[in-house]
């Protein structure tokens, strides 16, 4: 059964997402993947909330652009941890997204990720990092792709 | 019956959002006042918005800081027109309330006003204006009450 | 006859403002469409506040760029409620546009939307709003939008 | 007669435009102060600006704060230059102000000015600066009082 | 033995971090605090994150203000969730603090809070929100938590 | 002889500042063009504004990007009104143009234009209504020019 | 002799540059101050960048507000390495002041420190890092430093 | 041997780096380049610092984005003077790089550069500079560089 839920306001938001589905998958991590719009489908939002625990979900990671109410909305319906992640906008490159997501008042926290893809890939990793606080096996998968990626890295720059 | 719900994020934003109170006072526009809080009480947000139209609210003005989520999703529950207060905040001086207020996506518009008291007043004289489409009296003591602004205005700078 | 002016400062602000006629037209509610530039043709900004309530018009949206003073001098001009569309632009992606047209003082409320074509929707639909406290078929007409709209929403995102 | 017009959007505003007046007396400059609104009077802008050349102005100082459209409303009904002082403000601290004068589309010049007091005192010298590139006895005060300026720099920094 | 480490850049965070630590002894989870500088002390940060998980820690909260380094250094060297609060600053009010913080390159995430005290009572809230993943009793009591707020909340807001 | 001065800091620049030229040129005002950049050839910039006045210089047009000290630099070192035009720069727009340019100390301002193309017609503008307070057959092209451009502003937009 | 010049833009900047004399004070470097208006004294300027090198300067730490062009233009004048402090402004905070100091073009490097104070106490410390590379006694006392002030960081915080 | 190292935190910035390797080849200075991660290779990081001063490193250039440590930490480590190069980011345009680097702490300086390409050229000219304050050589090479960027620019622009 899936221990993380990966939602997002709208199909858009998809590809920026699906990388936080990616390094899931990298990891062996569960998850399921919604469409939950807090403007569009707030009865959705209150379902998914409300049952969140109960099902087993360890953590949910939700991305929303612009005013992006979903993850703070999901985070006031639930005890599970929600890790934001603030998509990019046209106008305004996502710093409407980040301030509306990260600016949550005392009670209700969201833990915010860098803007766009970069954020998705950390929010798939913060959540096994959650998950990872109780699973030693996932833990060591975990150090073992930190391990891999500190590897990968070149001493020398190199051109093109 | 008050046709204008005032409604706020928390207590502290009372001393800002009377503003909008004391400016239907003077019009004679009756409304309601209510501490609605998108996080800490989204189940009384489901209530006042699912209920607003039947209850025959006209308008709804709502003051938010931060996060600022409570005037969109009370916008996402209800066709009554939302008019937003962005509160004016510690780090972000009422940026962040903006943003999350005004940059609400295609489909659930929130009428945004300036940051602050100004924002509250004006909350006010809008919910009053759209009264107005369709209450003639109540549209003559606008026009006065502009007027009024107008004539009070000197022609000259004076010293304190 | 149209109870909705769309005005905008200039021929190239049309694309985006078209949104706005767009919704209307889904919405049927009817509508004209002017050039008013507050600096190129002040003394038709002029005229047009002035005969707004008398020729019936119940909304004034009103889409303007830059120093975007068109959306607050209508309002300093008429009581009909005025909503702004803050129009993207070059050099500051429109943030110069929102808080030219968000910062007004007491007195004159523009009930601002987001920037860009997200805003124009919007705007569109906020006009329709204020109509539909009074006009109970168009109240219905925007339910079911409302609601059609919730009801695309797919549950699960899907690859392209 | 005065040749300098120094208006303002509120009584509000004159502690700061004060220093623009203050500097015009230093440099023996006439001018005239008046309040002008360009929200709450704007039949009065109509007639400052449509009279303006006539009346032998060379130049209007203008000082708003928040969405400030004085100076651009005034640069759209006279062709004499006009000189914007962004006024300092609570929430946005004259970032809007500043937006909102120096945005103007082309075709309306605002000659804009630091935000603030600074500004202020700047604006007094660039309508004198104006006048003198016709008025050789200015020319020379101007001159003199840049001098002045210079010399009464010390050449190293004491404490207090 | 304490599962939840709060470190700050310096003795002046403490006032800010300090709601973490009280949120926490609320909530009855064991804390430990310690001053770890990013850049006066790196040796101690080394330390602190290489024998994290092996000491037991499920949380770090880091809070750090300026270039605000200390939380995204932290979780370059321990697979323990790392939550970060941006300390407000003098200058830019903490902006430089959350950019440092949020932006974190893919790899490594810093669960990242609002600005200030509310971001560190967040900070206490989340950590204990993970460790309730695996601990139902501290579940209960969180929920308790949270629904204690919610009934806090009067219904109506009161002149002072 | 050329009354006005048309400065910017690199050949890159021209095609911005072409259009205050271009302006010129339709207004059927003299001028000259130079590239004067304040740190690469600062004693250029010296000698130009030391003889500036003396050359019958009336006003000058300075361009400049970035760091953008062009404009203040060549006020310190003339009376001749300086206006400005900050250059769109790559990462930020030209905010960093804008503030260096506009946010001058007391004693030295800059009359400061909107960002870009739309500045650089402006600044024409600008130079031409300065030289208009005193030639009044310019004062009259430019009343003509201001009206042709209100003239041509058709009533309704239209689709492409 | 002096190996190390302070200049800034005016005597209010002393208090905030007097913190990069103290820190050379307490390392034992010899400097002199300056004020060096790059507007009401750019002739002071000039003379101070074109001896620099010759005089024996090894580092210029320059301080400006607002449009804070001296940094820059000094860089402009002498090869000797030129360290930047962006003095805090009241409008905008400093911001005004980084971006007009660090965005200097290819050519004429400002070696930008942090707004404020941290700023010019670090600016002082660059400069003895620059003078360290080739003397090995200040080396090492600012080595001593360095590990005076790691060592100086308490273990735990403790309340007021 | 090396006397200036050129480090980034990846390969994807090596063509903003390189900029300041050319003009360190343009000027005759001896130079390493390094990947050096401050995230992904913090041991790297903390070697390469540590053993600077001692392998003859007279300055560092260090470039990196978004949250940026790696210029920071590189000053945390050593004595020798770090030049820091805010690389362009993707949502944030770099301002995120730039904040994350100036805004350094009391005690760890870093010499920052404007951001992208232009700031690469700086740093290797600030790393020249610095060289240049004991090696009369490289001081003449750096005037006559200096001289004959000057000599480039030409009196008038030109059409394309």
């Amino acid at each position: 059964m899936a221990s993380i839920g990966i939602i997002m306001g709208s199909q858009s938001d998809w590809p920026t997402m699906k990388k936080a589905a990616d390094i899931l998958d990298e990891l062996g991590v569960e998850y399921e993947t919604r469409i939950v719009s807090a403007h569009r489908t707030p009865d959705r939002l209150w379902d998914y909330g409300k049952t969140a625990a109960d099902r087993g979900l360890k953590c949910i990671i939700a991305g929303a652009g612009g005013a992006a109410h979903l993850p703070g909305m999901m985070a006031s319906k639930t005890r599970v941890p929600v890790v934001g992640v603030p998509i990019q906008t046209r106008a305004l490159s996502g710093v409407d997204s980040l301030y509306s997501i990260v600016q949550m008042p005392r009670g209700f926290p969201v833990a915010t990720m860098a803007i766009g893809e970069a954020g998705a890939v950390n929010a798939g990793l913060m959540a096994a990092a959650i998950l990872a606080t109780n699973d030693s096996a996932l833990a060591q998968r975990l150090e073992d792709w930190r391990a891999a990626l500190a590897a990968s890295i070149p001493e020398v720059p190199v051109d093109d």
